[in-house]
């Protein structure tokens, strides 16, 4: 029996690293592929397969269970204070068509791990905490992503979540009913005391700067445009050079300006061009058209903005110098997140306490914590992936890593739990 | 009744540019778009109905018509001596699928013209004349292109040439019997005393320097590459900027690199880069893998090699910068051609005599006049396209370019064929 102020003053991790991997690789074994990776799309018979088990494990270390009406899955393990909110943590169990062991999964079998932690060291907390399985987190089935949580958050209605088809036309709501987990819990009005997510980093920061905890800061703004650039298509062997309207050309000045000025923001600044296409895409026609996508990224919005600026005065001058015209549509804008600084300290302060090597970081992709962080105090631990990759089946993470990462969120869960209560008390 | 001499002495242009044009304007009713153009493809029924107009219009100005064997129509007028090798003209009257009314058909019945003319005046020459029509030399239907004047070059053989499909499987041979166009003649071993072929420019030169005439001094040598440049897929979100392997940012520098190169090495240089494609081409993705083609040209073969030189070492030092890796294959290699100094100075002479503007020019595309060049002395006449614009169907031209363009060819034809008798008398 050890009470929470001595697990927190402990520089001991507590936690079993082996018990995770296990729980990781049987978790894995549903849905898994040739090539080492694993393909279990939302609310198939392999997602069942996948929920039946962590509802078994939950059950097991003694949480009781319940289900809303977009299968998000909430494992309680109740508090000395039932009224006060949970702390909560989790993630999601659905993966890529081509996706990996982690992603994910980490999170949510994390989360398991610091309940059986809790139930093997006897500790009891004041408030309650609870492990939930979000649905549909990568959005391959049925788009968007982040479904149950954004159903949580209120970011989409139940109606209109439930109505989503996928490729074959099944709806989500009948995909939910078909694989029974379609529960009877409203999926709004739970009271969140503070959310949690451990999720491996899914790029190379911490590989590269030999960091085990990212301590992430936030997630990145987004704003995404389409850009088409117009000149005249012709002949490639009798239109001189001075004579062209060639849209390439201007496109290639453009992918250099999207890369330079990116740089120029640094930090937590990012530029990229994923799609390009030149028509008509002849070897001897000079390209009269090209159609491409500008993705900007940043922390502070005036910084993006800055940065669009900077990239529509080239996109102006490079039209202008090579006779072109340009259409720049806006096709999404989210803004930057910056979680909660309770959160932030707290997982900062048990890496800390631990020992770990540790750095701040922001999200550069979406997680189901930036829709919680609408509802409650939230916060994120990242551990290190292999090569930065992720959203394939090679994706790879080191057990170590992974025990640490867990660590600390146990240690980040319970110093929130004193909190939420000191808060009431307040 | 004119003798040649009085003919080449005289400042008059001689042709009828109303007839001329009128006859260009009835070969492109035979097919003509919606859109003002001409969808004749080879050896389609439309091919053979305007082979069947420009054969009775021959036949009426008192030619002997001959076909050979891979559909080539030969139209002779007789010189004084028979022995003397013909001095010949022509081009092609099939057109591209969204084609216009003078591509090639300005040379064909540009020669038909010189023939009405001739025939007016009753001048008698000493060589033989011949207007000729190539079959398919666009290669729409039938690749590769300029089939009829390569047979009859033997850059390729009757039979390979006769064995090509098209898109329904209808081989070349079978669809030059079904228009009755199978002669019987030998595609080879044909006699040329000297070729000329008018056609417009098929680009902006001569229009943007308000010229009326070019004298084409030979073709641009071409060298084709395909290029293709690897670096990691990543996300584009938690990727910095710093540890990424972004193809298409190396791609846009090589795209630069193209365009910069050939505005260096003016004139008579081309650089094209026609396709580009980014895989996987997902807007929030990381290009881990760019394919594009490089299109080089020049008139002098050392230039041509040093641009090529020149961008390798962009694209060497790219690919160390940005961590990538990249494959660089030939796959097409045309030496530049120089036409016979005699017959680029009858056509300079000639426009001088008519007292028209002109310009030397270079050809950057492929036309017969090119094969036919193997087999004797030959040369070109340019006439301006109204915006350089070609293989459209809003491809237009002045019909005072085109009588002009005629003009020319006449006197420069007669140049030769008195050329053609003294050399045989020498």
């Amino acid at each position: 029996m050890e009470s929470v102020t001595q697990v927190l003053q402990s520089s001991q991790r507590h936690i079993n690293g082996e018990r995770l991997w296990g729980s990781l690789m049987a978790l894995a074994r549903l849905g898994a592929t040739v090539k080492g990776g694993v393909c279990r799309l939302a609310l198939t018979d392999l997602d069942r397969q996948a929920r039946d088990l962590f509802v078994q494990w939950c059950e097991e270390a003694g949480c009781t269970v319940s289900i809303d009406a977009v299968g998000n899955i909430f494992a309680r393990r109740p508090g000395r204070n039932p009224e006060l909110p949970p702390v909560m943590t989790g993630s999601h169990i659905d993966t890529q068509p081509t996706g990996g062991k982690f992603d994910g999964c980490f999170g949510v079998l994390a989360g398991l791990e610091v309940i059986r932690t809790l139930n093997d060291l006897g500790v009891e907390t004041e408030a309650p905490l609870e492990v939930v399985v979000w649905t549909n987190e990568e959005g391959s089935r049925f788009a968007p992503c982040m479904m149950g949580s954004g159903v949580f958050a209120q970011k989409f209605t139940l109606e209109e979540t439930l109505a989503k088809v996928d490729a074959q036309g099944i709806t989500m709501g009948d995909a939910l009913n078909a694989i029974g987990y379609a529960g009877s819990r409203t999926p709004t009005g739970h009271a969140v005391g503070a959310y949690f997510e451990a999720h491996i980093e899914q790029g190379p920061i911490l590989e590269d700067q030999h960091k085990t905890i990212g301590v992430v800061l936030g997630a990145l703004g987004q704003k995404w445009f389409d850009l088409t650039l117009r000149g005249v298509e012709a002949h490639a062997g009798p239109t001189p050079m001075h004579l062209r309207k060639d849209a390439l050309v201007g496109a290639s000045v453009v992918v250099g300006a999207v890369n330079r000025v990116a740089l120029a923001h640094q930090p937590h600044a990012c530029g990229t061009v994923g799609c390009l296409q030149a028509y008509p895409g002849s070897r001897n026609v000079i390209p009269g058209e090209v159609r491409m996508t500008l993705d900007f990224r940043h922390l502070e919005p005036a910084r993006l903005d800055s940065m669009i600026a900077q990239v529509r005065g080239v996109i102006e001058s490079t039209c202008k110098q090579h006779g072109l015209s340009y259409d720049l549509v806006p096709t999404a804008d989210f803004p930057p997140l910056y979680f909660e600084h309770g959160c932030v300290e707290a997982v900062r302060s048990a890496a800390h306490g631990l020992g770990l090597s540790h750095m701040d970081i922001v999200s550069g992709a979406g997680h189901d914590a930036i829709f919680l962080a609408e509802l409650g105090p939230a916060g994120m631990i990242f551990v290190p992936c292999e090569g930065g990759i992720s959203h394939n089946e090679i994706e790879n993470a080191d057990p170590e890593d992974l025990a640490a990462g867990c660590a600390v969120l146990l240690r980040a869960m319970l110093a929130a739990s004193v909190a939420v209560a000191d808060r009431l008390a307040a």
